[in-house]
């Protein structure tokens, strides 16, 4: 089982930066990575779309051998990580409880500003579980729709971005919030420009970071973590590999070689979902 | 047949500013829009995708009794009008072509620019077909990737997206465009944006309103104009009818009020779809 893949998988190349902190914290693990990017973005479907096309995902991926599965959509995560972890036989986790879990570890924090798409602010499962685990924190939220086309455009330095980044961070700013958390993938290629809108006093806590830290918490508690060999990404695409592998090395930080396309929503697995309803 | 309503379809949102003219020209025409919200955006999908998509959509508007066909996604106008014009029995007409027949309409147009999302320009059509139409002139485009979020976003006159909108058009308009062609559903939102980026005596082109003009030319060609009652649109969408009501609205100008969740592509078109194959 330890020589097995990390399954990983998102919306489309966002998770890719969980994998980039992955790797860096568990350089022998294998990991293969799906991205839906037919259906990108999960952000405005419905929940019970979200929960089919992760399931489909969870099953391909599981049907390829993985020892351990990570949601690192945040969509997906919202709405799909319970059932998931309910129904398939290898741990699962996913970036927003990862997130919450980090922001718990930060000394002193008084009030928490979480952002992220329109999607997974709205969901409401980051508020209700970092008021869960940290009851005497105040926790302010914002949606910020625009940071992942501009994180995609390569808009990580430019002005525009600062005026956009400022119209969306200095509400959570000038209501005192202390501690940020990056709840979208997208979101450390914007760092920087995030870091200077909130202040060099904001600490910026950054799921993908947390994800990384978890699964490796994870991996050791299930005796399942590999210690020597050479870690390897290999990727599957639901449409578009060309894409993929442009921007998708912005977000690793290297370029991608192996990509195969493969659709989640085969005739198989659709027939397993009309027939399980 | 004359009182049988036009199907108009878009990937989204975006074919709504294609509808409203077409409501402002043909008033008593009934308009059934398909949005395929559940599979949005097209503009990073293959061309077998987009063709697959589409044909499945046309299926389903005919299946309704459209009389005739508007192709109101770029994307899919670019890349499956040909196989839908071959393969329905009622006419059919796409953004590009009808936006490439109202730039032959203008005066003395010596050279045009053309903007769109980056798969309208990657596909070369818009290109192709004004060179092919237009010998003598001059055509330069620019893929403004930005532009469909800032407009989804109301970010219609922000001083972000005047720098933004500077990006991506100073280069056309200093290369010395004079005409230029909204070669996009979105940008109609971002006209007066996109005219202080030109300048004054750049002619803006827009291929929503060039639509409704060919689609008016086209109906009275075949007999098909309704000339009186009252037009209503209806509308389905495949997924999250309540994102197209809040953000339709702006497209439209008015409330959106009828709006039917179906999937274009249900299991039997999905078995059609493998027969054929």
């Amino acid at each position: 089982v330890i020589n097995q893949p990390i399954g990983v998988f998102d919306s489309g190349i966002g998770g890719l930066s969980v994998v980039k902190e992955i790797q860096r914290l568990l350089p022998h693990e294998e990991i293969l990575y799906f991205g839906d990017t037919e259906r990108v973005p999960y952000g405005e479907k419905s929940p019970e779309t979200i929960q089919r096309f992760s399931s489909q995902i969870a099953e391909l991926l599981l049907s390829r051998g993985v020892k351990a599965l990570v949601v690192a959509c945040h969509t997906a995560s919202a709405f799909a990580l319970d059932q998931i972890q309910a129904s398939f036989p290898v741990p699962a986790i996913g970036v927003i409880s990862c997130g919450v879990a980090a922001c718990a570890k930060v000394n002193s924090v008084a009030h928490i500003g979480v952002i992220g798409t329109r999607a997974t602010i709205r969901s409401n499962l980051y508020q209700l579980l970092l008021r869960k685990q940290l009851p005497q924190v105040k926790v302010t939220a914002a949606p910020c729709p625009l940071f992942v086309p501009l994180a995609e455009e390569g808009y990580w330095e430019r002005e525009a971005s600062h005026l956009i980044a400022r119209d969306y961070l200095t509400p959570l700013k000038e209501a005192g919030v202390d501690t940020l958390l990056l709840g979208c993938t997208h979101y450390p290629l914007l760092r920087p420009l995030i870091q200077q809108a909130m202040g060099p006093e904001v600490r910026l806590v950054d799921s993908a970071t947390a994800t990384a830290q978890s699964l490796l918490l994870l991996l050791d508690q299930g005796d399942l973590r590999k210690r020597s060999g050479e870690g390897a990404i290999n990727c599957i695409v639901s449409d578009n590999p060309d894409r993929f592998r442009t921007v998708g090395s912005l977000f690793l930080g290297r370029p991608i070689e192996q990509i195969e396309l493969c659709s989640a929503s085969s005739r198989a697995n659709e027939k397993e979902h009309i027939a399980a309803h």
